[in-house]
């Protein structure tokens, strides 16, 4: 049986045959029940008659957040893993293989959602380390080393605004109490911004662990994530080995000007901070689409809000992204210089405006070895698929144009990861979408790539 | 005396020479006591060390809205003035004239203020038909009808979106109803946005007396204002003699898109509502510098507000005007069509365009009949001071850019308006500032204007 396809085989001299996976099937109806059961805790955005025609607003550390962490706990318990919560309420459940003392391999994503989120983005990722568990644990497979499955803490950074700092905690690439003290972007009913601290001990969330690659080391990190993007279907693929991460920046940028009155200031005497954003906003998109990069403005406040008054204070978000660093960081000068000119010189008597850097994330190359992975194992999964692609391959390599917790990890450990289909390209939105066959044909991808990094494992 | 300078002289023919009303002098340090006195209620935004170096955040109806109220009677009633309040928590002060039955020539305007609000917008006006008040009463000055004074409730629209809604309501312009259901633009502490009504109960000025010029006719009204823009203090003149306001729309523009990822989607496939707002509202300020007129973007808001997911939704209000209703006309035409233009075919795959229309403010012309009084004043006031005007005339006709309570009156009763000049023209703002020179140059306008309009009064 499938048991011993792939532990009997390769025991010994550690070849594969295209079989020695393949025998092994994750469960799609499985799969797709837990995705769901699990989107119960903070289902939101309803969109259309099914059950599961919703979106999510499942924010870190909200009260759903709590409830499918328990519900995380409760499912890995029950397939015999040891599970364990370090200081950013981060989550691991290991299950052990032959050699349990060395690093798990580990599969990861993350819960937690954006405000109008989908049922996908991060979740498919854990649920389907889940499901890899649950076929080793169904078949008996004893894999060389432990695997297991993480819980990144607000990944999404739409509640506590740094994407990702819990792995970046763990890779001691953010300090723990910055983190600790981030402050949630909208406030609780009596005006309090909660931090993320308050809020993991609020929901029982607070691990001893020390949140570090020190205390909780991994031999190598797994994800499963939507594409997020149109490549996949348009080119009617169906896997994509992911190579690397784009480099982002995030900036705040405030625009000064004078809040004056909108029928009795002439144009001349006008210092309009929210004419000045808009003009900056329209000039980034132009230097990022001729530098091939992206630019986006997620974020805009104006201050003191009064229609029949010029805005004093505009505070706005610039997202920033390229392929290439040093691209990212030609996109960036040329921001600057041009907001500086059209704050100076194009905004009638001028504004000033001021940068505050967010996020710096380089562009990121992942581990040749778990790409190596991915792809041998994206090749045997498509294989027996239907063919769609006009040029033969239903699998392609991609650079990931969304930071992940992989990022992070890649810091730490060998990482790579898997790309599945997204409907219309579309997510961060309650209609985002993977087919049931598309969530399988990911998680069968990451089973096979787990196992195959397993079996080069040596230990000393 | 003075007193008799006023009501001998003229009482027989009608005929006034120069001297007739110069002879009642406003006393300007009373004048400017006053302002600062009512300005400890609500004074805020601090600029500078002395006292009165701040500017206001007097919401209407909050608690010092209520102080300056209760000042506001306890200081006319000490002048001998009938006070009443009516459905709206308009004020009424009125100081008998011989003929007490005939409606009173009142002076008008509004003790709330912008969120960051000055000390002088609204309360000039206000407080120089109090020290009118003053000096009438200081002299026994019996006039021939009654004369008094009114603030207006919300003439801002600041905390409640409508501006001017209470001299509105007074001349049946807006339905009771309408005005009463307004919500505050910013929630309470628990989250609820309060009514206009619930507030005024709160305060204690929900008045009984029907809120209509019926109830409460005017034989005339009479507003004194800063300029709230540059164009006296540019041309080193004193006063503006305001034959009308140009015409202005107010609208809230909705840009509708879709929320996806910012690392993801390529341009091609975005639906981005905040560039598209931004690409809107930097058309709009062409289209109206173009055509002579003002437009103006206040408030703008996104939703769902996260750095790196495109905003599925931007509102943003959309402020026009022009002196002529047929320029402004063309103005929102174009700016239609260009918006959608935008919105369908330069915002990438496209996003949708609403407009909802929130005020049509015709332009306005004032009565000859204030007009002439206003200006036989105030060029007896200039007479006497130093020549600083170019073309030597130290009052110049003017066009009010900004809307008043004003507008309303003039459709039920003859009205018109005086102006004071406003350092850098700057207003809606804590640094505003007339000098004290200047407000009592504009308070012995008011009182010569309000003089010379009594004595032409007939009576049936």
């Amino acid at each position: 049986m499938a048991v011993n396809g792939v532990n009997g085989v390769n025991g010994v001299n550690g070849r594969r045959s295209k079989h020695d996976f393949s025998a092994l099937k994750v469960n799609q109806s499985r799969l797709l029940d837990a995705i769901h059961s699990g989107c119960e805790y903070g289902a939101a955005h309803r969109y259309g008659d099914h059950p599961t025609e919703t979106g999510m607003a499942r924010l870190s550390l909200n009260d759903a957040d709590k409830q499918v962490r328990d519900w995380f706990i409760a499912t890995t318990e029950e397939l015999g893993c040891k599970t364990s919560v370090d200081q950013m309420g981060n989550l691991f459940a290991v299950r052990p293989g032959k050699n349990s003392k060395a690093p798990p391999v580990m599969m990861g994503s993350h819960l937690d959602t954006q405000p109008t989120g989908g049922r996908y983005d991060g979740i498919l990722g854990v649920n389907a380390g889940l499901e890899v568990l649950k076929v080793l644990h169904e078949n008996n497979v004893e894999t060389e080393g432990s695997i297991g499955v993480v819980n990144w803490t607000n990944e999404e950074g739409a509640r506590f605004p740094m994407m990702a700092v819990s792995s970046g905690v763990w890779a001691e690439a953010v300090p723990l109490e910055t983190a600790w003290n981030l402050a949630e972007v909208s406030p609780d009913e009596h005006g309090h911004h909660r931090t993320m601290k308050e809020e993991l001990e609020r929901i029982g969330y607070l691990g001893e662990q020390k949140a570090s690659y020190k205390a909780f080391p991994m031999a190598a990190h797994f994800e499963l994530h939507i594409e997020q993007g149109p490549a996949l279907e348009m080119e009617k693929r169906r896997v994509g080995v992911v190579k690397g991460v784009q480099a982002f920046k995030w900036f705040e940028i405030t625009v000064k000007g004078r809040d004056t009155h909108a029928g009795t200031t002439p144009f001349p005497a006008r210092m309009d901070s929210m004419l000045c954003a808009a003009k900056l906003i329209v000039e980034s998109n132009r230097i990022a689409k001729e530098a091939g990069g992206l630019s986006t403005t997620g974020i805009l406040t104006g201050q003191p809000g009064s229609i029949n008054t010029m805005a004093h204070t505009v505070t706005f978000t610039l997202d920033i992204r390229h392929v290439e660093d040093e691209k990212l960081a030609e996109v960036e000068k040329q921001c600057r210089e041009a907001f500086s000119r059209i704050a100076e010189k194009e905004s009638e008597k001028g504004c000033t405006v001021e940068w505050k850097e967010l996020v710096d994330s380089p562009a990121v190359n992942f581990h040749p070895d778990c790409i190596a992975a991915v792809e041998a194992s994206a090749k045997e999964v498509v294989q027996d698929l239907p063919m769609t692609a006009e040029d033969g391959e239903l699998w392609r390599y991609m650079i990931s144009g969304a930071g992940h917790d992989s990022c992070y990890t890649n810091r730490r450990c060998p990482t790579s990861m898997i790309f599945t289909v997204t409907k219309d390209g579309v997510s961060h939105n309650p209609q985002e979408y993977c087919s049931p066959e598309d969530c399988a044909i990911g998680a069968q991808v990451l089973l096979g790539a787990v196992l195959r990094y397993d079996k080069t494992r040596t230990f000393a």
